[in-house]
């Protein structure tokens, strides 16, 4: 059990390291019979793919999906659907010089420790390349859900002190109007040109996004373990680099009162605010889910960093590659497919609630 | 699926209402062979059980566990740990007057519209009361951890607007000498204090545990979706009232640049700082894992509030019965319960990782 | 993981020892809103229990059943049902002598050595007595299924060499009115006949039941691997002393040629023969669903039996206390819930293969 | 949850139909660092593929793996391997002529009844194509149980009321001297020559698989649901066309009595007899685990058969293409596989039993 599925009924197991042939993944659970137009896929991972704009890595990869099962004559059939992303680049030359090293912050150190050796060659499979795979899964899954009347946005919210301000409203078609996918254009130029200051000091800086989540029905989430909001919270922890997930109020909320805080429901069954975050006692309510995602900066930097060896040994690791300055701009596309996964797997265990 | 188990080697399955007959549940895979002091077991129940302070809800129960399997002659047999908790207050009748009502903030509404009607005594299977389980066999868990060399302290970090300043070094001996559970002692009384204001006001407020674990074993912790902060995170996600969770850097972490957040590797293998929280690419590096976790205040006030009942008229619902003015003194134990159980299924699960 | 779960969405976790305080379980996933008669459900519990006819152990247990959670008014309410099942019987000082030696082709070898240590007494976990549960879930299973369409009736088609010559037409009605179980009342007394002489010798004998299910919808089943009979047949195979399973045409496929096995399909898309048992590749086709189980003799007797002890000494282990002589009369009822299970299971994960 | 995944800690997820771009799986839980020789794989493959001999399909399909992650410089490194298997033959036309009949004792009318519509191109999921995914994943598992001591072998024990007679000595090195793979060299003989005159006739014929597993280790499986017979029987009966699983004694123990029947242990642990089949109360005691399978003869006629299109029209299903008269002889890896997923598994989770 190695941990390399997600989801109890539609069930996402992917596999692959950056530098072998490819990286892919099988999608259990799919429902029949459902219309699914695969160029959507490929559109959702290029928006996750690098060298998409200036301040994303300027690595090459183009990230062809190739579906192998599963769908036939333009609609699902119930079968898994099996799909690969082959890697462009294999040639393993490029990290040779980190293949003893333990680059800090990195999982270098854990992975060797437990796996007794490592495949080093471009983070194997501790590289996020991994969750292209999330994103082609989390593709499929938003068709779906598109049917079903459900929307998923998610976009940059902060970008080291630039944040927009809570309560700030949000309009979502501004999201993909720049390429730091923050939909406050003014925020965003700034965001952008901080970016372009950290990687020209061959650093990075962290980041946080915010999710919202539309049309949901109501009764989704299991009460005691599987709440809507704890399957989110796992699904977005899991995703490299986050440090933390809040959700409605959020951390906000320990500083609130019961009076101010809780949500007043109206006659039509909705709420005058939204404290909730469209989840009560585990189950959506009807209103929407928001949720916010904190990402540490990314830990390849272009610095001489000191660190240790395999054999204890003090060594300088040298910057090198192409790497992302800020992930969030891309990782935007990461929340959104595992969020729909997340959805679309309690939709599913909702239709055996009630005969 | 309704979610009730949690675990994947080390499984808590959980059942019961507040005003049934009893709650419950079943510990499987618990390691055979270890000594278990099920005495033990009651102190952790005492720790979380109404009543056992002045700014705790004064409701009576005495949660006393009766444990029905699994141990003979006072070691583990490898066979689940069956257990109930009976209930002492079984009466519903103070419960008539929110028989058809939705009250604000709880799961009443979400519950009637999943499952079509409910078990409206004390919020049924909503209540907090089911937490008692997870104490239950989070003290199963920590016992054997213990024997690992594994220690787990929670501790209440914020009331309200009170919270020790980051950073400040921490006595864990402090935490048990206050009926806050807070190791800083002259907060702790302000907490107090505080607490004590809004019960008389009818209100509640919320608050943030922190939760440090000592002795962790390097290597716990699958690399993809089953990261080890992943699966902290959804079990105190899954704690009712939980509105975030970081851990190590967390939230801070998005406004940091990567020169400042990697941990630089010492020769030992040990690092000169702790932003990764004790966790690199999911994995544990022996470090002490440390997290935050945000409880918004308790639904259930002390005063009238406006809201519809079930056929959508528009009701008050009036303030009455014994609540907790704020939950985090007594979430403490919970918190460390769940991060039991997630530890010591995650060093099962590290046992088959090489041969 | 320790395996006392069985299911994936309507899903039975099972605890307790033979001579602890209970036995027990929780039922998780069961659909909401659907009237259930807890009555009918100890009515399928005296079916099981011993000292029920003179052919069985004259053991005494009330085997009477608490159900503790997630019935509300008369109806399921989707929370887990949690049960205990008092064990009248817990004087452990009968078992004194059995306490270190390994009774053949019982558990008591292979315990010791997995576990290290065991509970002794009248076989701990790996007791018979376990399998109350199994009915209790059953139970609960069949009135959901019943309400469906969906009728399992089990029955004894074999003991020793005593059986029902294949293709003879069964009147499910009369499995009842004989303390066999076997619907062709002149073998049932020669049956019974037979039992008394094989107690009367100190010795036990092996049978085997056959299972029919009617109304199955068409559609349960998952092609690969949780084909529908391969789910059936772990149900089986996991009850105490089966030794094979077969469906539909069973063992005596092997011998039969493709043009006489194919069940040629009629214009209404029934079969004219139904060789395929009601599944045609994984999935319910309709038909009736029949499977037969072999069961093994009894493996407690009462003669004396040469054996070892925990140091690897020659023993004598007596023949003492009360059991059955042959087990299959009251294992009817297990069957019958096992498969019960199993439909539900599927019925529930039919559900979601369609939107 | 469409059941495409076996087994709890060493896990396959499989994927692909027979006529899409290729078939798959994903293996997860591999054990890291052990040395894996990739061409033994393809070895195995080649027992199963077509093609292979004069009483097999003459079918043309290369069935060669491309292993795309898991492995890096000869070993495993607990990271998923993932591996597609290209399907030579995509054409799509051989089966025009079947894309709106239901063949008789075929998975056609059940997937259009269950899925809505369904890839009719060779059976699409329902091809027993799937299965040489299994005999990868087997393939890996083998080599990892032979360096602990296991070893597993199948052979085809009767095919038509052609048979070993039970009790007969096995020498296992004969199985593979001849195209049937039955290890009585005469009887082999016979047998094939049936199988020729079969082929003939246009019809196909029935068939059993015997296996036997060499130096299990003591203590492997859990003892209630998760017995280690009962997972063995789920692997063996999710295989197509499986129709009946036995182990031990078997069907004959129905017959027999318990003082024949229980197994006399000797000092050293060992047994005189071994009616049980190597596993007592559901875990292995070390003495050989036996069982038996019995195959249906295939569906798929060279005879015209009358059966329905979708509409419920009487159609004429004409006898086309090429296919096994007897499935036996392949099957017997398949069989091999699945045993060694299921030992593997059971490896693994004992692991976790004592700290």
């Amino acid at each position: 059990m190695a941990g390399n599925s997600f989801g109890t009924l539609f069930k996402l197991t992917t596999f692959g390291e950056s530098h072998g042939a490819a990286i892919g993944g099988v999608i259990d659970g799919v429902p029949a019979n459902m219309p699914l137009d695969v160029d959507r896929i490929q559109l959702e991972l290029d928006r996750r793919k690098p060298g998409q704009s200036a301040i994303v890595t300027q690595r090459k990869e183009s990230d062809k999906i190739q579906l192998l099962s599963g769908v036939f004559e333009g609609k699902t059939t119930g079968a898994p659907i099996g799909f690969i992303i082959p890697n462009d680049n294999q040639k393993s030359a490029d990290y040779e010089h980190i293949k003893d090293v333990y680059r800090p912050s990195h999982a270098d150190f854990t992975y060797d420790k437990k796996y007794g050796h490592r495949d080093y060659r471009g983070g194997g499979r501790s590289s996020a390349r991994e969750t292209a795979c999330r994103v082609a899964a989390g593709a499929v899954a938003k068709q779906i859900l598109e049917q079903l009347g459900v929307k998923i946005h998610a976009y940059v919210d902060q970008i080291g002190t630039l944040r927009i301000p809570p309560e700030t409203p949000i309009d979502l078609t501004l999201i993909e109007t720049n390429p730091v996918r923050c939909p406050a254009p003014e925020l965003a130029k700034r965001m952008e040109e901080l970016v372009k200051v950290i990687r020209k000091d061959g650093d990075t800086i962290g980041g946080a996004i915010a999710c919202v989540i539309q049309g949901v029905p109501i009764g989704l989430g299991d009460p005691v373990f599987d709440k809507l909001h704890a399957d989110l919270g796992k699904a977005m922890l899991s995703i490299n680099a986050v440090k933390g997930f809040e959700y409605g109020s959020g951390f906000l909320s320990a500083e609130m009162r019961g009076s101010e805080h809780n949500d007043v429901i109206l006659p039509d069954g909705g709420t005058k605010t939204n404290f909730s975050g469209g989840i009560q006692g585990g189950i959506s309510n009807g209103a929407n889910i928001d949720m916010r995602i904190a990402f540490k900066p990314v830990a390849t930097l272009m610095k001489d960093q000191v660190s240790i060896d395999s054999l204890g040994n003090k060594v300088v690791v040298k910057g090198k590659g192409r790497h992302d300055p800020c992930v969030v701009p891309r990782a935007v596309v990461i929340v959104e497919a595992m969020a729909a996964i997340v959805l679309l797997d309690h939709y599913l265990r909702s239709k055996t609630t009630q005969l």
